[in-house]
């Protein structure tokens, strides 16, 4: 068999090699044109040349860099095209791309790359290996940790949106805090993480948020969170290690979350969660509560229905009730 | 009748001339100082100076650029002040602006725009008469086709929120797909759009993409589509073409959403949606079970009051039916 | 008492000095190793050294800008890293950073800051100490006012989003308008504002709008409005002055939200909005007959439970009535 491309089971065409993690792909197996197929132990379907292996992804994403190799920035150091301030320090091995902008007193650690049309501004420090991809802004004082990663367009570090309403203007809080990131943090592009009011907003190590997720003041979120995309976040809410937040999650603020509690897609959560549990729905319950009142909502009509026949029953009832008191008193 | 300007009904002064679609605006009319006015033939305000037209909105656009021109943006060619790999490819008649970046091997087609700040990493390539607005990033190998715009802000092609959690820490999935987006496509500002894991994420001719939104890695969007502001799209999610998402819509992993389907705003659709069909609700049902619900619904405290009183009545036709057999029996 | 530092109870180490705005904080103060605290009169914790002041947050911001100065940007005038149109005028004290880019015939009032990677199309005006932070785009034409702040990565005056549909193509609308913003606005990162149709998209005096919130075309937004993050509002929205939106609330288009509405977080508004309502939920109500939803909603369960026994009772009446009515007939 010679195999000429990689694709996933959809677009495999003709010469190329394909994957499958178990036997719920054997049905779209049927119409794929794969020479051959990466399979698990335990799934060997029969029509397609196959390769056992421990892990597909892992053997599949090698076979399609083969092919397709992955582009890694060439090594440019410091270029000439970016601006960065005589007080800025800059570790060994370092990447800094054109048009990127670097503020006062700026400290970035060994291995870094950042991206064009980067900003960072005074204060902040950058630990080793992590990446900043274009456009992103860090504002001034953040502390980010090492081998993290922050999407394009993300902004940390702007104003918390917290105001005292006096003769009819918004005043604006104090703006003293900052941001602080730990390491192997991944943050999606065009996410936004504000700054602290008098001290830090938090990322714990290992936490990964997607894109366009807004993390408001003072927000202290735990180890390796899983925090998917359109998450809001209101002010000082706190989450323990390993929270799962689906998409379009809304917390309001001084909310805490427990260790492990997952909430699910949508949920509107105003109160606390306990550790391990799973809250979903709009106010967020937890998910069985949820469920019984989803199913007894899907019976609505049907009781609505029932509840007429009902009052029909229970009136003719009382009909005749009344109609032989009458007789009994003649 | 001098006309000296030109405003929407709510906007104009005495001396513009101002338009109206319909009947539904006569009441507006009523206190509107305009001078003059453009109408279709089945609507003729009487206290105004009308003009009858084929198309309102086409010929009003017609005289509002006649009195604020619309800017153009001055054709340049390509900036001293851009930052352009040698590798880059840059079509005849392309203007690229002061700031932008452009990475190696990027082919870019003839009359593309290019703003500044723009970002375009290495390997992509770009249809002509495509523009991109300022500061937007393409991660690399992005393909875009002809005629697309794509808004300020925007980032296409970062890594996809994919993980696997070995010994407590999350493992980012593989990251060799691209984006490719088809001719015609509107892209909003702020929007992303993940890579796919090993193939395209893809967008399809014609469709048009609103601000905030975000679609996620391995989805395939499909042709004239219309998705508005703050939809999120978990991974592999699937369109046919003609679908329309109304604001802040969710879609879980791996969904189809069939041709000419519409979602409602803030739907949250966790089950494939079949061709032609009007989905709204959390979750997402049909249209019409969802009326059906909701009217169930805001007759529920009705219910319960009813609920009481026939309880009421119940207890007591049993209590009378209990005396009735007790004095039977004596 | 030797203070060396200042933070918020939960971060405060023995040292420090803290604040606690009200007895709900006694608690929290139990653990806390402060060296002493600021409290207003009504509150006299008795463990810690105590500095009675009248506003806490006030005397709090003047102490920890003590410890931590916050940082001022210096004043660097026009950087010569910037790309200026000669057409444009630059106030006097205005702060230009290098990468930023500003078109043809824009007006920068005094002491405006525009930070690096900032791109102001031609025909903007700004008006006197209004900030532009790192990466903020204007299209052309748009006006903002004075001391205003825009966070970064903000886009102002993108295309809005409208189209007609001929032939099965999407034909965008006109796109002749702009976007003008007061004084004294703050508007956060990654948000957006599209421009209005032939006029001005507007936002009033004061208003303050969060983080990852899109603003359609020809919305009108009133004086000193709170708008929070991830709040979206289709096309044509009006609201009054002193409108407060929570997080992730929806707008359908064309609808008008009263002076001083309160729409609560997620809320999802199809209609119009009575001046000092407070709306909540999906759609949106107000409140008192949302709590009264929830309330029956909660109590469904039940329902459902009480409607069998009753549903029993009333066949076992009808039972024993017929067997009467037999009885009687023999």
């Amino acid at each position: 068999v010679v195999i000429t491309g990689a694709a996933t089971i959809r677009d495999a065409r003709a010469g190329d090699i394909t994957l499958a993690e178990n036997d719920r792909f054997a049905k779209d197996l049927e119409s794929c044109e794969a020479a051959a197929i990466l399979v698990p132990s335990d799934f060997q379907p029969e029509r397609i040349p196959r390769v056992v292996v421990h892990s597909v992804h892992q053997a599949f994403a090698k076979i399609v860099a083969r092919f397709r190799p992955q582009r890694v920035p060439p090594a440019i150091g410091v270029s000439p095209a970016a601006h960065i301030s005589p007080t800025a320090k800059i570790g060994p091995g370092a990447n800094i791309y054109p048009a990127a902008v670097i503020g006062d007193e700026v400290d970035i650690g060994a291995k870094v790359t950042v991206h064009p049309g980067v900003c960072i501004m005074a204060g902040c420090t950058i630990g080793e290996e992590t990446i900043l991809f274009p456009n992103v802004v860090l504002y001034e004082n953040t502390k980010l940790g090492r081998r993290s990663i922050i999407h394009a367009g993300a902004v940390i570090g702007a104003y918390g949106f917290g105001y005292d309403t006096v003769n009819g203007r918004h005043m604006r809080g104090a703006q003293l805090g900052n941001v602080e990131i730990g390491d192997d943090v991944e943050i999606g592009a065009c996410t936004t993480i504000d700054r602290g009011t008098y001290g830090p907003t938090s990322i714990g190590d290992g936490a990964k948020i997607d894109n366009n997720v807004m993390i408001a003041h003072n927000c202290r979120i735990g180890k390796h969170n899983i925090i998917c995309g359109h998450v809001a976040l209101a002010g000082s809410c706190t989450t323990g290690d390993y929270v799962v937040m689906a998409g379009q999650v809304g917390v309001s603020d001084h909310v805490g979350i427990g260790q492990g509690a997952t909430l699910g897609a949508k949920a509107g959560v105003m109160n606390d969660v306990p550790a391990g549990a799973v809250y979903v729905g709009i106010p967020a319950t937890p998910v069985r509560e949820q469920m019984i009142k989803q199913a007894a909502l899907s019976k609505l009509p049907a009781m609505r229905k029932q509840l007429y026949a009902l009052q029909r029953a229970v009136d003719r009832l009382v009909r005749q009730a009344e109609e032989a008191a009458t007789k009994e008193t003649v």
